[in-house]
C-alpha cells in the first residue's frame, strides 16, 4: 500500500514507519521536526533525522521510503503531497500532544489548538480534492471522553431524551486545552466525512507505554524517544525513569485516576489492523488494552524494578496540579479492535522490564534532568 | 456596569452598544473592522467607524463610550484591556460568522476556526488573570446542535447509557466549519469555567432578523448592517431583499429546514436580561423566539411584501448547495430566558414590514448586487 505517515519523526510515527516498511508498504514520512525543539527530555538518545533516514535507506527496504521535511499546516505542501502520491492511507500523528504544555500559557494553548486544527483541516480539504477514497487514520485520544459516570462507547450512542431517541455523538468532556484540540479535530473530521464521503478512522488512543519494537534491532539510529519530563512524558514513563534513577515514584494525588493503557508494540499492531481493515465513512475506535489506575501502575513499576534488583523503590505521592477526578467510574468499550482480531501481545510486567532495561544505560541523563520530572504547570 | 463589547462594529455589537449606553452602562467597544473588508453586501449604507463613533460622542451619553480599534486575537491587547478596565461583563461578538464563507476553501475554513478559537482562548486567559469575577457573555449559535431527532435542551442533559446515567454536555452536530468553530469555543469555555471558576453564559443564538432598533433614531450614522448576499446574509434577509427588488424569493431546496428565529430588538432585550442576571460558572441559554421553516418565512415575506403593494412576489426554490435535512424533527427548549422573564416584543409580520420599509430606499443597491444573492458555495 502507499501510506503517508504525518509525524514520522515522532514517538509513534517512527516505529510505525519501520514496521510498515518491513511488511512491504511504500511509505512517505513527513515531519517538520518541531517536536525536537520543544524541550522534551528523552532518556534514550535520539539520532538526528538525517541519521534516521540514512539508517532506513541502508535497510533492504530503503527504496520504499520517501522522507519529506515539511509542515502539515502548509496548504500548498499538503495539496502537492496528496496530488502526487494519491496514497491509500494517511496516518496523522503530526500534532502537538501535551496537556501540561497546553495549560502552561495562553500562547501554548493557542499554539496547540491552532496547529492541530489547521493540520487536520488541511489534510481533509486536500483529501477531498486529490484522494477522496484514501483512509485517514487519525490519532485522537481516550482523553476526549474524560471520565463520565457511564460506560464509554466508541464515539456514538443511542441517546434517549424526553421520550425520543437518536444515534448521536457521545458527549466529550476533555480535561485540557490539548485534549480539547483532539475533540475539535474529531468533530471536524466527522463533518468532512459526512459532507464529502471521506473515509476516516478516528482512534481514541489510550496511553502508550514502551521503548522499543522488533524493527529497531540494535541500530541506535532506529530507537524512538522516551520522554520522562513532566511536560512531554507520560506518568508511566516518569515512574520508570524515577525507579531507574533511584528517585521516589511520584503519582499525582491519590493516584486513583484510571486510564486505558496499551503497549507500543500492541499499538503498532492495532494501527496495522486498522490500515488493513479500512472503513467507508467515519469510524471511532477506542484503542487500549487494559484499564489501570495510576497507583496500580506505580505499584507495578515498583515491583518490577525491585525484582530487577534496582534497590528499594519508594512511592511518594505529590500534590496534583491538574484538575481531575481521583476516584471515578471508568468503563470504556473496545468493540471494534476485538472484532478485528486484536489480541494482547505483551503483558505489562514484561514490557516494564524491557523499558527499564532500555533506559538503564541512560541513568545519568535522568539524574541530570531530575528537575524536569517535577510538575510545574498548574491547571488552576 | 462596566461592559466590554467585542465586535462593537458588527450587526449585533453596534445596536447593543447603543442600547447599553442609553440605559446608563459604561461601554468599551472593540473591533478590528475586519468584517468590513470581507465583501458582504449591505442594503442599508453603513457609516465609517469614525462617523459612528462621532455620532455616539455627540449623544448625551457619549462620555460613557470608549472606542478601541484592535484585534481580539492579540494577546497583549486583550491583557491590557482587561487589566485596565476590569469589566463587570464582556460580550464576545467578535467572530467570523458565515457558514458559506467557512465552506468556501481550506484557507477560509482555517481562518474561521483559528480566528474564532484564538479570540476566545485569549479572552479566557486574560479573564483568569485580570477579572475572574467578570461575566463572559459569548455568542454561540443554535446551529451548534444541528437537528437531532430528539428535543434540544440547554447545553446539558441526563444521559442514560447501559443502565447508568450522568449529567453530560448534549451532543453537538453542527453542519459547517463555521458552526464547528462555535462548538470548539463552547467546549473551551466550559473547561475554563470548570478549571478557573470563571463565569460565562454561552448563548445558543437563533437566527436574528431586523434592521433597526429604537436607539438608532433617524441618524444614518447609527444604522446597522443588512447583509443580503449569499455569504453574509441570512435566508430571511435575502428573501426581504428579493421581494423589495422584484426578484423571486429563492429558498434552498424544499425549504423544510426548521430553525429558531428572534427579532433584533428582542435579541438585544435578551442580552440585557442575561447581563442583568449573571451566573456563577458555565450556563448555556437557547435564545430564540419561535421556530419556523424556511418555506414558512418565504411565505411570510411574500404576504407582507404583497400587502405593502410591492407587487406580485414569486417563490422559486433553487437547488440546495448545503448538506442539511430538509425534513426533520426540531424542538429546542427555551427554559432560562422564560425564567428570566423573556416576552416577545415584536411579531414577525410587523418586523418584516419594518425591514422592508428600511431597505426599500436602497432597492437600487440590491438590484446592482443581484449576482451576490445567488449561492455559489457548495457544501460538497
Amino acid at each position: 500500500m502507499k501510506v503517508v505517515i504525518l509525524g514520522a519523526d515522532g514517538y509513534l510515527g517512527f516505529p510505525l514507519t519501520l514496521r510498515l516498511l518491513e511488511r512491504g508498504d511504500e511509505v512517505w514520512g513527513v515531519d517538520n521536526l518541531s517536536k525536537r525543539s520543544l524541550g522534551g527530555k528523552s532518556a534514550i538518545p535520539i539520532a538526528s533525522a538525517s541519521d534516521r533516514v540514512d539508517a532506513i535507506y541502508e535497510q533492504r527496504y530503503g527504496d520504499r521510503f520517501h522522507w519529506c521535511y515539511d509542515d502539515v499546516t502548509h496548504v500548498g505542501f499538503m495539496s502537492e503531497l496528496l496530488e502526487n502520491i494519491k496514497p491509500d492511507a494517511i496516518f496523522d500523528f503530526a500534532e502537538i500532544a501535551s496537556a501540561p504544555y497546553s495549560q502552561q500559557s495562553v500562547e501554548n494553548a493557542i499554539h496547540t489548538q491552532t496547529n492541530n486544527i489547521t493540520g487536520t483541516l488541511n489534510i481533509l480539504f486536500a483529501m477531498k480534492k486529490y484522494c477522496p477514497d484514501a483512509h485517514l487514520i487519525k490519532l485522537g485520544t481516550m482523553g476526549e471522553y474524560g471520565t463520565p459516570d457511564v460506560d464509554i462507547p466508541e464515539g456514538f450512542f443511542d441517546a434517549q431524551y424526553q421520550g425520543r431517541s437518536d444515534w448521536l455523538p457521545f458527549p466529550r468532556q476533555p480535561g485540557s486545552f490539548y485534549h480539547l484540540s483532539k475533540v475539535h479535530d474529531s468533530f471536524n473530521i466527522m463533518l468532512a466525512c459526512k459532507l464529502w464521503n471521506l473515509n476516516s478512522t478516528d482512534i481514541m488512543q489510550g496511553v502508550i507505554y514502551g521503548s522499543s519494537t522488533p524493527q529497531m534491532g540494535d541500530d541506535p539510529r532506529l530507537k524512538t524517544t522516551f520522554y520522562f519530563d513532566a511536560i512531554w512524558g507520560t506518568a508511566l514513563n516518569r515512574f520508570c525513569a524515577q525507579a531507574v534513577a533511584g528517585f521516589p515514584i511520584t503519582p499525582y494525588g491519590t493516584g486513583g485516576q484510571k486510564r486505558g493503557f496499551i503497549s507500543l508494540c500492541d499499538a503498532i499492531r492495532c494501527y496495522e489492523l486498522i490500515l488493513d481493515n479500512p472503513i467507508k465513512g467515519y469510524r471511532v475506535i477506542n484503542q487500549f488494552d487494559e484499564v489501570y489506575s495510576i497507583m496500580e501502575l506505580a505499584e507495578k513499576v515498583k515491583q518490577v524494578a525491585e525484582k530487577m534488583s534496582l534497590g528499594k523503590v519508594r512511592i511518594a505521592p505529590i500534590s496534583n496540579l491538574r484538575v481531575e477526578s481521583e476516584k471515578h467510574y471508568y468503563n470504556p468499550r473496545r468493540d471494534t479492535l476485538d472484532a478485528l482480531g486484536y489480541k494482547r501481545g505483551i503483558m505489562l510486567d514484561y514490557e516494564l522490564q524491557r523499558i527499564i532495561s532500555d533506559i538503564l544505560p541512560y541513568r545519568e541523563t535522568i539524574i541530570e534532568n531530575f528537575d524536569s520530572i517535577k510538575p510545574e504547570v498548574s491547571w488552576t
